[in-house]
């Protein structure tokens, strides 16, 4: 009973394949190569647009790239006060944009409001050159709650971040979870409702390790390749990781893995929403519920098998006792039954 | 009637007369100078220490190098979220770091509790390496509010930084304001009180452009000297930024004009406070004085000659209407006069 | 005939079978698992040693984050002027060093000499905290000329640092083509010599991305992990990485595949040392060759399918018309005797 | 008998006056005073042009800032081995750059030729992303062997930094110096001559500390305040720093002690020259003689009070026994007399 990350899970088989094809004659190296162009042919028709695309192996890669063009190392970043790039990479938009500000917004459910992102921009007056200048306006979807943004709320907020002078940039470590729960296509999701950048994840979602950065005006991908080669970041053999990008895209596979792993955790959540004593706590709008436990059920759970992991942020609403149960494309429906079922019974004995 | 900033103020004769001192004949360069070693001396004497003791030209300069070698370039700062280092410095703290995290922490009156700290720092659990480590806990004293911490409020915020393994720097930007208020002795509220590294400021108190970083235990400034040369922030003809410092802790001095600054702002605090119309924020305990001014009153004082600024941060409590006046060591009695004068005269109005 | 480079050259087949079994489950994420302990054990293993080993994606990204590690953002890095930190990492060691510098020292083959890293270190005297102060000593095994240092050598410059305080960080890209020609161990090529950090390249021979830094002394590996982190180099399904270098070790497959690569390599050189009208520049004591080609010859060799590129180099002793051959385990030896057989053809006709 | 820096020589009587003068009345903080509103007219007056101007305490501040806005953080400044931003900085344009490269540049005197430039970079030829890419070419005048380049040197290097897209940043610390002796006008030693950006030194040269950073084409200043304030480099006092420029200026005063200081070195150097025993090393173009002294002569002469230091230099053409004096506009010549005496029976001995 695996839920403690999408991370754990492996690659999906025709990710396999598509890697054994790519490894099946030379090709020339540091992205040259013909399979890198056809994934990239991929994004932009599936994204029905002329983007910029780059491919590199993280999610913290990613963000930070994609911030280090949009900002300058003086510059502020507006963000949820749970988002990963402020709290789950070590810094890694300060190293990459050489010393930028991430600046938190408070928001319930990991979403951003543009009266909450604008409460906390005006506590920052322009007064230049003594303030940090805010650049960006950074959102991710889903949020780091599991919540989806609507195609209005992604609207209102890019609008409000351009009319502010600020460039949006989207954390989509689990777009396509958005998408297979929203019903919109990606452009919707995306440059249509304004976002500038989107950091597209594909790992969590049935790859090895491939997530693209796509700037859809192509002017804003600026100097983006020298700053991915000089962090290591450009793969020799960079094949690899277009192909999983290729076969991901192909066939609509990404949005099946994504709808299954939806699937479970609605299953999931439901079931947790008929005993009592279990406390959930966020709409589960892709692949992730969280939830209190009541009394040690939670040590118990994990004693029989279940893996997942605490879940504390700044101003935890539940007080220290959220857990994340996070499905995958690859999680049995068995184990969420069994889950279930264990539940059910250890909360009797409360 | 100049209440914008102590930073409008000329320097002290007895300033001037020692930078003229220091001019009369050829010293050694970069710090290798007698004055610089008398300085220095002075400091730990004035101090009752024995710290490795640098001298720099800006409060910006001082507290970022100050903080690069307190924390490593991925760790974090807790400060208070109106302090200057979040605030003031455009992102220069994460400049000298290399990208260090500023992580704020609420707080009434600029002022930090342990309680807030402890709240915020529970957001954010050990778990290596994907958090940022936090490693420093940052206090300012005067706030920037203007209030002082007690020497108790000190010790138990540096006591609990020190049980959670946080070095503690002091932004002492108007340490000597403090000081003044507060009886302590320099000793009392520094290193006696457990602040590890104190950047104290002269320039607004006195200087024309000199400030100190003083590490008490002179282990802990490591490698400060490279760090301050890279910055470019070694002097060159270093003695002039010496003999200031020297001149300034000299028979007193900087406590002198230190009370006189806070004499005029006590004053003006109390006329204000006289005025019905007339909002106080937080208590005068040093040369700053924070208010809301009924109506239209602020744009005619200004009219009327008065110089301040308003004074905007995160979480502004008075909505906007808040404005700062600081007094200095030369702010000249009759100014006060004056402005409490037309204040009343025009609240009348309104 | 591909001898652009060994990058353009497919994994190995028990490479990507590795990466088959190690799909089979669900894995603890960013290096928890099973499989990265047993790819630590085996580095462990073949090195005789108790090292602390880390697992990237890239070169670019090993040198730059041990470096990172060995040397403070404001020292001084000694490197070959050809090296590829300085040539080819597009200022990669200066990103994660924070702004290190790079010292470069001459010398024929790609080689370092004492004498030429002591000319060059003594044009930098000890004047702290004026000049960058000298951390580390980078070598490059084997060189970028392709050539191998002995094991005498390498004590030789590794002595000689030690002696002058700086640690010794070898980019070992090419490691293994360096043992297959030396026919040293692991061991003697690495720490018994002296080297502090190893980066031991397994991508270009026989993986896909795939690279260890082995850091020989665990404590000297300090805050590495956090520094892998923020630079987004910490994979979240790391598994993928670890079992390639698991397989890659196994049964000694890396160093067969690099004595192959040499062999193809040796008989390229072999038959061109043949051919009067062509000068070849270094010794090929691995998989490359380093040639320059008479009149249009490279031009014809290319129209007829050849691929390589021309070698350009700070003080490039063949004046613009050195090309690197570089052959690969998976090179078969018929392109290299279609490649000679072309080369005497068009060579005769000049 | 102080010939060891121009550094240790005190501010002219002009430039004290100007601070008390600037001290007499309040003035608006962080440069929104009038005296820097008057000293960048000034500026702009001398140089005959309409520069975007900024004020520092340091060159090496200087040197850096300008730096950070002509290149972005992967590029590479071409400059002299011997320059000081390589040499004698700490790292710091790598710092102030986060990250930059600096790639130098051999040649005799201190001196670059195209010649010698062009040979350099054809050792890096441009393979986006992998090479550093250059952007800046540095120049510095005097150069650090107290050589003064001509306008047609410069106009020959500037035309061919452009043609190859780099922009030029001049290091004028000795600017001054240099202008006194080549008689040129500040324009034509500047931007009439191809210089880009000018960080005109003033502290050697009378000042107590003070540099200008002027930016010809006002948009290439682009976001200089900004870096500028993050880090610790906008004075809140500022009009001190301006104040000192303004006088400095003013009335040729800077014109005056630059050609004081060079008459000064001059018959330094023309008493040298008389005696066998001493060799002389460069044309002393400024203010500055490179000199070995036979047997332990430079000893004696430190015993008998003459205070200079050592110059040892990448590729040192002294092997080790080079020594450099400075003169200054406040070296009496009765201290070049006596230190000629000495010399003279010192080397008798010899």
């Amino acid at each position: 009973m695996h839920f403690a990350s999408d991370n754990w899970t492996g690659a999906h088989p025709q990710i396999m394949a598509a890697l054994a094809d790519a490894n099946e004659a030379a090709h020339p190296a540091y992205g040259g190569d013909a399979i890198t162009d056809r994934a990239i042919a991929r994004i932009n028709e599936v994204f029905e647009c002329d983007a910029a695309v780059y491919f590199v192996t993280t999610g913290g890669a990613a963000n930070g790239l994609a911030l280090s063009v949009l900002t300058p190392p003086y510059g502020m970043v507006l963000c949820h006060a749970q988002s990963h790039i402020e709290m789950d990479e070590c810094a890694g938009p300060e190293f990459f944009t050489g010393g930028a500000k991430l600046c938190t917004i408070p928001g319930d459910g990991g979403t951003l409001t543009v009266d909450a992102a604008a409460k906390t921009l005006s506590g920052f007056p322009e007064r230049p050159p003594h303030g940090s200048p805010a650049h960006v306006l950074s959102l991710t979807q889903l949020t780091e709650c599991g919540t989806a943004y609507t195609q209005a709320d992604l609207q209102t907020l890019c609008q409000w971040a351009h009319d502010h002078g600020l460039m949006v940039h989207m954390d989509g470590a689990r777009f396509a979870n958005a998408l297979a729960t929203t019903g919109l296509t990606p452009a919707q999701m995306s440059w249509r409702a304004g976002v500038d950048v989107l950091c597209l994840g594909a790992t969590k979602n049935g790859c090895l390790m491939a997530e693209a950065v796509i700037f859809f005006d192509k002017d804003k991908a600026k100097d983006f390749e020298f700053r991915r080669k000089r962090a290591g970041h450009l793969l020799s053999k960079h094949r690899y990781i277009s192909t999983q990008i290729d076969a991901w895209l192909a066939d609509n596979l990404w949005l099946d893995l994504a709808a299954t792993a939806n699937a479970r955790a609605t299953a999931l959540c439901a079931g947790l929403a008929q005993i009592e004593a279990v406390t959930l706590w966020y709409p589960t709008d892709g692949n992730e519920v969280f939830v209190s436990f009541p009394g040690d059920v939670a040590d118990q759970l994990r004693a029989a098998g279940a893996q997942f992991y605490p879940w504390i942020t700044p101003g935890d609403p539940a007080n220290g006792t959220m857990h994340r149960l996070i499905c995958s494309y690859a999680t049995p429906q068995i184990d969420i039954d069994r889950f279930l079922d264990l539940t059910h019974r250890l909360c009797k004995d409360v």
